[in-house]
């Protein structure tokens, strides 16, 4: 039973076979660094042409990083942002927007697909202009949302239409934003340039990269500091070529479609799996490539040995089972005998 | 009907006369200057006798700094504090603790009181040791709270404990700190040190000083860092004897007892007069020197005029009324008055 | 000899008469908050009226306060800013300008008499778009100098004009501004405004306020953020009228001048005094109100029992001698008196 | 002439052969992420192998991480640090330093070799508790220096000693640690965990790695908020396998040893080449892998066509020549007939 992958999350997973293949071909002799590289130089210009924009691009290397320069971007010390309280930006990047930004977050409940409404968002937008109350310039979501649901084209829209109406910018956090653009069936630039998205943190690690997230900037008045703040951020890489590398095998050919229909069709079949027993109650819609169910405690840890999982929340027997490029039928067939074990 | 005082903030008041008379006698010759001369010490060890406690006194210059040194003195960078949603650390301070500190915030609901509660606080203290989650490290309560209403000193003492289990401080925001043990009846030390607070804002500049406030440090820990960040966060006077003489004048034969029973008797007053009005509501526990309630919209105008107030929450009209160490039952009579005036 | 003044500093000193009055005459009745506040509206035109300019105003508590408050107005936290080794700045403020704004510092060698020359600025003026050096964008200059000396109107123009060839700004720490203009018989004016100084921390304190100084903007770029700032880093006063009538009593009928040249008369005459001693070399230009003399180090002792001063330099026995507005010719000759008693 | 290495820095160069190759066999099915995998902990262990010490490992993505980390790890806001003026942390990291940890830098002059002497250093151990001056708590000296030349294990002793005297941390920059210990013929210990040293960021990118440093902490107090701070700086790597499985290769039958003698050996040919025309001086001592000369200025732009260098100071046309791993003595040779077609 070893070989099984895990559920845990999909940067469990390791590199895909293109994108090692890139990084060995961009192996060749010495390149300028920092970003100056013809590698670099294509993989932007590739940016360019499939976001259907004149987007400026910061490779980063992970995603907090890049969530962290997109805020810096965006705001000045006395500036708030306003994201779900189920956000990972919130939840689970420590303090470090804060840190380097200086700003506050207001966390807005979500709703129980983990996205944020406009009538939610207009609420807290108050007291602007007044000196005491950090001022709200930024709109976070996250797509796919950290319950793997997605905002369609229009509901991005709609956020982006309030957020310009009164001042604000809107980011998005795609760590898994290829899975939301394959589930969506959708181009990239359906859910950002074209729906007024700001500022876009493009994540490629779990996606199948080694390492390796871009920053995406739509809107020109983000390009005032962003330059700086990459370097002074800690997230720029000598040897650039080799992230920009990895995201042109990704962008060639949609490989990033490919693979991430593919996760997204493996949580479809776990769905279908676990709908089949009476003791699991799935929790959330399954629309990108995670699965959210209440299963019983007591199969946690027969499960858990071949098959690690997320608990979610513990108080509800709450788990989160993500699936990756890598996630086969099989693996999937396995889980399901063992929960079929678990039942005699 | 020019000269009737607002009900807008006790920090519309000027200086208590006998703080003006200290100050005016502190006003002679040379004395050392950050706090090293004789005014400070003596009145340092006035601070520890009133508080009966071995504590440390830093002396700063309002109250947004005497949180910031507080909160500065108990975290590290990747630490989170919890405070009530209504809190004014986190409302009207615009992003000063994060930009200072680096931590970040977790809003908890406040009650209907504006307080928080242990069970509360409890299902927030969660992923100990999760190096990706802001560990909590403060909790921080407003006394008397941001609706004017009190923490008993058992309610305190249950927080403190809560805190101090989980390895975590208590902090007490106490710009109306003197309303607040004036209103119960019990010593500043009965809602501080005895109570388990770590470390305490006691303010001064709404009580009837010119400015100044303090930040008392009863837990020996909070003092390994608290001198430096003291200078550093721009809190530190050169010449410190004119803060700590007002706290003097305050302290000596509890003129601060005096004072803010007088301007709690006053909200009581207030509270009377609003009762006996059919469109009024008052909405929160008249407990200190505030008055909540929602009156018609209409009224807003014709008694803003000469009785200025704030407007708290503008969907239900609700209103705060705040009286101070100067309103006369006259001001209360006259605000009664023009009450009647509108129901003509 | 108990009642001689203090040579340590001139924030030794207490409140100067004219300035009590005042502060006592702002103690009526009630007053809109946060500087909404008639006098402070007042005191704010005066300063446009004596700076001849349209500046913008902030009343700030201390002289660190207004340097950050500044430096946050002028800079992004991948800024640089170039300033005089022997600065106040880069010495004596812990490293709350780094904290709160995140720049670097680049000190520059300052000259003999305390001032750093074009020449000097120049040199450093490098790399300007290269995203791994900080940008340099403000130089700080202190009048008077830490030595007690001055810029001309000439020098600062030159090195206001160096600064915004290459898009940068000029700020003045002016803790001794008053000591500056009333040292060089020239208005407020000509040395800020009319020089090309884009911002400017005012100093209060040391000149006979109990508290507070004012950052006086001058180049509307610098007024984007400033609002913000001020409250963000804790230096909005709640009852801002007892800070803006203390220099409006400093302003009116140059009160200032008066009290800054006499403090200047007596470091001439204290000067005279030292001069006289075979055994002291004074070794700045004395300028302003402060004498820098190297003197014995037996003397240390016996002097400072009534006279306190402060150690410079201990490897060559520089003392530092500041007067204060209330230091008199008695004073001075007692101290001569104490210098002769030594010889015998 | 296109395929020659270019000598503008050992970062333009790829990846190790025995690097990528370990790289594909860490790509096999899937591993605990955030560094929870068994490569990170077997590369871990070996860690403390090779620096004969029982010291804690944090990989990072980039030198200004590591450096910022380690920085970050032995301080508090209010600290300064010192570091030679030439350093890289100093010229090169924009203000991550600050921005992310608060700190004062105070820049020491370096002496004709780039490093910094204990003398110099003394000078600056001033004002200790003075709450005014930032607290001096870090040494930081790059090994090998910015100017190719090294530090003995007896200096690098001497200057541990004096940090820990006065209550202070040493801290080696260590982006060319491998050719530093290449070039002394020692242990990688012998100039860390023997020698005193604190805390090192040690460098793997530009000795060969695709990407990659480690932070490694040698004093146990610096423990205490590393692992929290290293989330929190956004240097975490998700699939940190991908990092440590470089370093593995890196440190197995000591590939670096035999990968930096090599790139230092080219460094001394390329000196004996230099050294050949009268119009060069070379200006440093020659010990690790770069070389520093004044060359005619007229130089530049033909021999930059084919062999990009780093111009480190144009009044002196003296330029920097950087060694690879993957400099070759045909590059070199190309690079002298270069030159020697210059002299016709």
């Amino acid at each position: 039973m070893k070989h099984f992958k895990s559920f845990a999350s999909d940067n469990y997973a390791g590199v895909l076979p293109q994108v090692m293949e890139a990084l060995q071909k961009a192996n060749i002799g010495h390149a300028r660094s920092y970003g100056a590289d013809e590698i670099t130089a294509r993989t932007k210009a590739l940016f360019n042409q499939v976001f259907e924009a004149d987007a400026s691009v910061y490779f980063v290397f992970n995603g907090t990083g890049a969530n962290v320069l997109s805020i810096s971007a965006a705001t000045q010390s006395y500036n708030a942002i306003l994201c779900a309280d189920t956000s990972h930006i919130y939840n689970d990047e420590s303090s470090a927007p804060e840190t380097f930004t200086g700003c506050r977050f207001f966390p807005l409940p979500a709703n129980s697909e983990g996205k944020i409404e406009p009538v939610t968002i207009r609420e807290r937008l108050i007291r602007s202009g007044d000196v005491h109350y950090a001022q709200t310039k930024l709109i976070s979501i996250t797509q796919s949302t950290e319950y793997g649901t997605l905002y369609t084209p229009a509901e991005i829209k709609a956020i982006a239409e309030l957020a310009h109406e009164n001042g604000m910018y809107l980011h998005v956090d795609g760590s898994r934003f290829f899975n939301a653009a394959a589930a969506l069936d959708c181009s990239l630039a359906d859910i950002s340039s074209k729906a007024g998205v700001d500022i876009l943190s493009l994540g490629g690690t779990k996606a199948g990269m080694m390492f390796g997230e871009a920053v995406v900037v739509f809107n020109k008045d983000l390009n005032q500091h962003i330059a700086y703040k990459h370097k002074q951020i800690m997230q720029l890489a000598s040897k650039t070529r080799f992230i920009a590398v990895q995201f042109e095998a990704m962008l060639h050919n949609e490989l990033w479609r490919q693979t991430a229909q593919h996760a997204n069709k493996m949580a479809q079949l776990l769905h279908s799996v676990l709908h089949k027993y009476a003791q699991v109650k799935v929790t959330k819609p399954v629309q990108a490539n995670a699965v959210f169910a209440e299963i019983p405690a007591a199969w946690y840890e027969p499960l858990q040995e071949h098959f690690p999982f997320y608990i979610w929340k513990d108080s509800t027997h709450e788990v989160r089972l993500m699936c990756a490029f890598d996630t086969t039928e099989e693996d999937i067939i396995a889980f399901d005998n063992a929960i079929a074990g678990l039942q005699r």
